[in-house]
């Protein structure tokens, strides 16, 4: 299937603001691949084929309630030795997103783009068990990080979830955004916090990819207001963009790779929004009086 | 510690309305233990003391996060054969939770509460395994269940949640609550859905009758809206009561047995429901005008 951290990411993204891919493909992601892409406005200058080469793998399987996945087998391929070349466009991109991949290729992605007013990485547990060091150097390095909430834990060692957050604040990044699978997800700021269920599906077939959807709707949303002169570090604004990350996760699992999503009008994005709204709402004052 | 499903329910419930506990104990649950339902205002005159008896006994080990709880260890004890006995007042009830115990016993005493215009229970993995034909019948006397996601899952056999609630709402309960511990809760009926993230906290010391916790604060906000004249199925009345049950747990978690409960006060809950709020709202109406 279509797949990919920045793939699932551009695609989700492009519904409030301007994308740009940069990444090394391999001779298996074709043309019709890159107009998937290109029809949507994602922008794909910086995709580079590698002639011979293969395109990143991932392969895993889920638990029973497909909340948790293992990984099967990952293979780097064309990520093995890739330099990034950015273009001029790109390097001056305002919000940048690291997708997950080795650390040290992130932080020479964000070394180079001098103008990002907010950057922000994912990873994943293989980073935190094997690259620990170059890891933490990239998290000191961005404004925000997602990572699931079990890697929160595992990078911080601290079982709590709030106090893992404040030690991952610690590293530096300003916020902080714990993704639950099927159970939502938080936000950590210095000052407050946010959580949000997962939106609930009758039908999930594929989980896989739903974190860089979020990541897209979240940085995405992000990236709107900060081009209508809103702060990103308005928490209301925060707030919002979990619920627009949050949204666009759970179109993301309701069909294979990017089937769903990438065939999504921004109407039906702004739709489920209203819905989620409806089905997490309760008054907060207290009625009939209270008993003395 | 103090504790027990009926204990942990009624030191949460009596906030809202008033509560009439009915219950074997045995010898080791003194006249301090007593004393310290009778002074919140919880009445005790059916909890029968079993002289050489020893009261319901669960012993049990939490993971890492605190998410998931094994059991070491169950000693049904008193209630290995206990018939319950209830007083006119207690039979007179309009609203009945039946605490985590045999099913058939709560079938027992279902059956004399002619007057409950609402019946709740919950249950647990032992007796799903054990007992699931009790169980069903039980559930099927119920308008109300309150039970684990996992185990919702285990006991319908149908892995995602909201098709398991849709699942085991055909066994005859209209209201289903699912437990996600530190994930919050979702509330299913036949016409509506509605999730709720938990409460984050820095500190949670025991997560032991959280869920009972909950069940009170949500029945017993659901019996003050009942005296108040309002439909317990009302969407907006349960939606105010599944973020009373999330606060009641809440504070449950934060100390050991009963600790923190059973200090609490009203205004402490009513300023938790608000803090709830603010950090689980957000706007739902798109700004800026989305991207053509």
């Amino acid at each position: 299937m279509l797949g990919g951290s920045a793939v699932h990411f551009a695609l989700a993204a492009r519904f409030f603001t301007d994308v740009r891919v940069v990444g090394p493909v391999g001779d298996d992601f074709g043309d019709d691949e890159l107009a998937t892409l290109d029809q949507r406005g994602v922008v794909t200058d910086d995709i580079e084929r590698v002639n011979g080469g293969e395109t990143f793998f991932w392969r895993g399987h889920y638990e029973y309630d497909m909340n948790v996945a293992h990984t099967d087998d990952t293979q780097l391929n064309v990520f093995g030795d890739f330099d990034p070349k950015l273009s001029d466009a790109s390097r001056g991109a305002q919000m940048l997103f690291l997708g997950n991949i080795q650390p040290d290729l992130q932080r020479k992605v964000r070394a180079v783009c001098r103008e990002a007013e907010f950057a922000a990485l994912d990873s994943m547990n293989l980073w935190i068990e094997e690259e620990r060091d170059s890891l933490v150097a990239a998290i000191g390095e961005v404004d925000c990080v997602l990572l699931n909430d079990a890697e929160i834990r595992e990078l911080t060692g601290q079982p709590n979830l709030a106090r893992a957050a404040r030690s991952l604040m610690e590293m530096g990044p300003r916020v902080i955004v714990a993704k639950r699978g099927e159970y939502g997800a938080a936000l950590f700021t210095p000052d407050e916090f946010f959580a949000i269920p997962g939106y609930l599906l009758e039908d999930v077939r594929d989980p896989t990819g739903a974190g860089d959807s979020f990541a897209g709707g979240f940085l995405g949303y992000l990236d709107s207001r900060r081009s209508a002169g809103d702060s990103v570090l308005d928490h209301a604004v925060l707030r919002q963009a979990m619920a627009y990350g949050s949204v666009l996760a759970s179109f993301n699992v309701e069909d294979f790779g990017t089937e769903r999503v990438q065939e999504l009008s921004r109407d039906e994005v702004d739709q489920r929004l209203r819905d989620f709204k409806r089905i997490t709402d309760f008054e907060a004052e207290p009625a009939p009086t209270p008993k003395v």
